[in-house]
């Protein structure tokens, strides 16, 4: 009898974390995007709530709920065989949230959760917008919160410190990732806005625990996997570009065919039809059909 | 006191349906995929069944359901201001199932359903496999349940005919058209996968009735607005170039990106994050906020 | 052509509290409980978010999520011609959540929102546990925000305050009252968990202005409507009543049939499949179906 | 490490059917019920299309989706401990969506499912309305689609003949148990509409296989367990007397209230708060967190 998919795909995330190499995620926001990453070869999806937010077209600041988050992480995971990495935002409030959140993912099958400690609502970590932290030992509450919760030992919780974002420095962000290893977390994310990596790698030269750090280089986005590899980062997330690839072609897409009038001019631009049916299985009925 | 929404949009595309232009609407599956055909100047948005199960990365084979199509085209019209026409495949069941859903779209203030005149589950128009059709007089009897249903006379209910998918010409295209304008339909969406327009075309020019003709160049790709506006038909739907765009660039960009494995390298390809925060609203906090 | 249901629901509760007697509204959670206060003649539902958490089987702890207990106001105002008077805890989190709440909500065709003056996330006003306030103004913020977001000037926003819950004297709640009303509430909600009525009666007695006050008797349950309304209350919320009657009675029967093992042991106590029947309109197919 | 939930209440069931007592399992809609359901000593929940449907004020007529149908069950499955036996109409569709079904109710952790031999849209067995019956072969073919599907081998896919209900006799139902067991089912439930046993204890005395049989007393409800169990009956399904016990209390409670407009008139016969909080686990905070 084949295993339980959640412990495999947990399992499969930390054999990779603790793999020679560094681990790519994408970020996606619905199965079809989640698809596409699996299909480029990446090792790990991101279910974004940035990019699932502005999939209902609302601003990333705590309007969508966990159902749909949670809902958006279920549509991919069933659909793709590498690992959903969720990110929840602030956990969807206190401690007593964060224990649910884990409770209910876990349930689902989703291989790791993210959570950031930011003040509840939360704005987006790039939006022109105060970015409050909540103090590290109330954040800490909700690390131990979730991992007292969760059943199998293999499913993983990331911390993710705000505090670069929030205009602190590393020392700050660094002590900060190390209180939420010592509260258990899985993997600690180091959040930047800066254009240069300069303090992702100063940081990442500074730790010296096993838990692994991961690195989201939106806005320092010259920097080379290699590099945040070699400065300690095991997980490298390329949060957002494929949203941003979809709504580039699409607006160049439409423009051209509300102009001409006539579908075929877009022709050379887009994905066939069988492409699509590929995709969705449309061949081989579905997934695990007979 | 501002008017009905709902209404407001029912009127306008009718008003839309009556003037003297080609009406374009294009397929989209979620918020932001429609609110990109909204800025592209189209006049409606197709809330394509195709797309939104595709974006699940499922079949088009009514697998996903009427609470999931109905959250979708909610999502949509909550931020935009065109009217949402809803691809309700064959209503989701027989005469009872296309009553309800009448009632809970019109409830919601989707502007127009359309259901077609395929068996129940159905699978995807374009896709190789039996296409048979419900007797003409079921399917009027579908229509006429979902008319009595609506509260609001300027809700559109559209009738699709599939009998020139399903092999069977345009005299039996014509009946059926006859059938379900008789039967109370306020459109009828005469569907092809020709590669050429002359069936589509011919049709148009046999019609008769003042209830619109709606058409959907997805296979006879060639064919201009104005001509099949020419032949009768008042509204022209581009039903899934948009996602068939974003598949495109996505994959190209992935592409690349796990070649490169750098963010940068993808750059010029994508749109940037504030053209991602307009779209959702992030700036204006969001549409209807103080 | 019939007018806006949203409008007809929300300008009929207007009416009823400008009336000369008590409104009179019960608790619910689902579609068939709000029937059952629909057809005891009560004038309107309260879509409780106690007895949705409850529902869920989690606790009263903002666990369950805006989409979900939306979900559930909807599918009672979908199936009742009486007002609902949905329970919105907090608002979801701050003046951003509760414009969007405001604007999710109104578009669904709910009639009112009730939102309460306590920190996110709460805890139920009855649990053994902190009943913190979020500040004055910061709540009143709240209420501008989701007054200026509604669209049509009948929806209605009622605010709560928790002062007496929270252990704090009547000139406090009156204060926090009379803030609210000025900051826009279409009426003001006083909660207490007192055993008697006494705060209540002598904040009515002291309450000056023409918005309504809202009681919810449910620990002072031995004061009568009538006593409430010459006090100056407009609206009697029995918030919890329907669900507990409910829990009762299953626990005796499903008792009894545990240890009888045979159905006949328990007819006398239930209800009939016919009663059921109709109340979920099967004899009518469905409510407005033809 | 723990096992898989999934695999434990799949093999918890599978143990129960196959030891030396009756199983007995009571109707359920939503978490609460479903925890009343355990509470009171019983062995699985059936989450009931009739209950849910019913909850949602709308007939049993395949209007309620299967994301509202999974969405209880889960609800359901989250909060209690004993197995939940998930009732799914006909499948939702051809054998397509049973296979779906099966992917998404046994990633779910729901224990195992039941399809009966309808058509598909379904009306409630025992509304006076036709019951057509889908023929054998064809719905043999949905339960391979299903167990074809399923990926771990404890998974239960229940098939429910209606042979009984649509008027035919005792030779039709057996010779469809046989078929169905042939096909894979994991056991056969037998419905029927009879005031009396007879048939239902007539054909479990003709059955020889191994695969269980399931029974529903709602109308034969003077029949003992023992007398079921005896006869080759190893489920027995209280279906909805549960929503019943709750609709005739529900229904006194507020008529009482109504009339006396006074909440203390109705205290003795409800359940108290601190038993509501009890049961949605609001004194543990909830069911898994520290």
């Amino acid at each position: 009898m084949s295993e339980n998919t959640t412990t495999n795909k947990s399992a499969r995330l930390r054999e990779l974390l603790a793999g020679p190499r560094p681990v790519a995620a994408v970020g996606a926001h619905d199965g079809l995007s989640a698809k596409l990453v699996e299909q480029a070869g990446f090792d790990a999806v991101w279910c974004s709530s940035f990019e699932v937010s502005a999939s209902y077209g609302l601003p990333d600041a705590s309007l969508v709920t966990m159902t749909q988050f949670l809902a958006a992480a279920e549509a991919m995971d069933a659909i793709i065989d590498i690992p959903v990495i969720a990110d929840c935002d602030t956990g969807f409030g206190g401690p007593l949230n964060v224990a649910f959140a884990v409770e209910r993912y876990e349930r689902a099958g989703i291989a790791a959760m993210c959570i950031e400690d930011k003040l509840f609502p939360k704005i987006n970590s790039f939006a022109d917008a105060g970015q409050d932290l909540l103090p590290t030992k109330e954040f800490a509450l909700k690390i131990e919160a979730g991992k007292q919760t969760q059943k199998d030992e293999r499913f993983l919780l990331i911390a993710r410190t705000e505090a670069l974002i929030s205009g602190q420095g590393v020392p700050e962000a660094l002590e900060r990732a190390h209180a939420y290893a010592d509260a258990g977390a899985d993997a600690v994310l180091i959040h930047s806005k800066s254009r240069r990596p300069d303090d992702i790698l100063e940081l990442g030269d500074a730790w010296d625990r096993d838990v692994p750090l991961v690195a989201v280089p939106t806005t320092y986005a010259s920097v080379e996997e290699k590099a945040l590899f070699d400065a300690g980062y095991r997980l490298v997330i390329y949060a957002n570009q494929g949203m941003r690839a979809a709504v580039k072609n699409v607006r160049e897409v439409l423009g051209k065919l509300r102009a001409e009038g006539r579908a075929e001019s877009v022709d050379a631009d887009i994905a066939t039809m069988p492409e699509i049916f590929a995709l969705q299985g449309m061949t081989a009925a579905f997934r695990t059909a007979p």
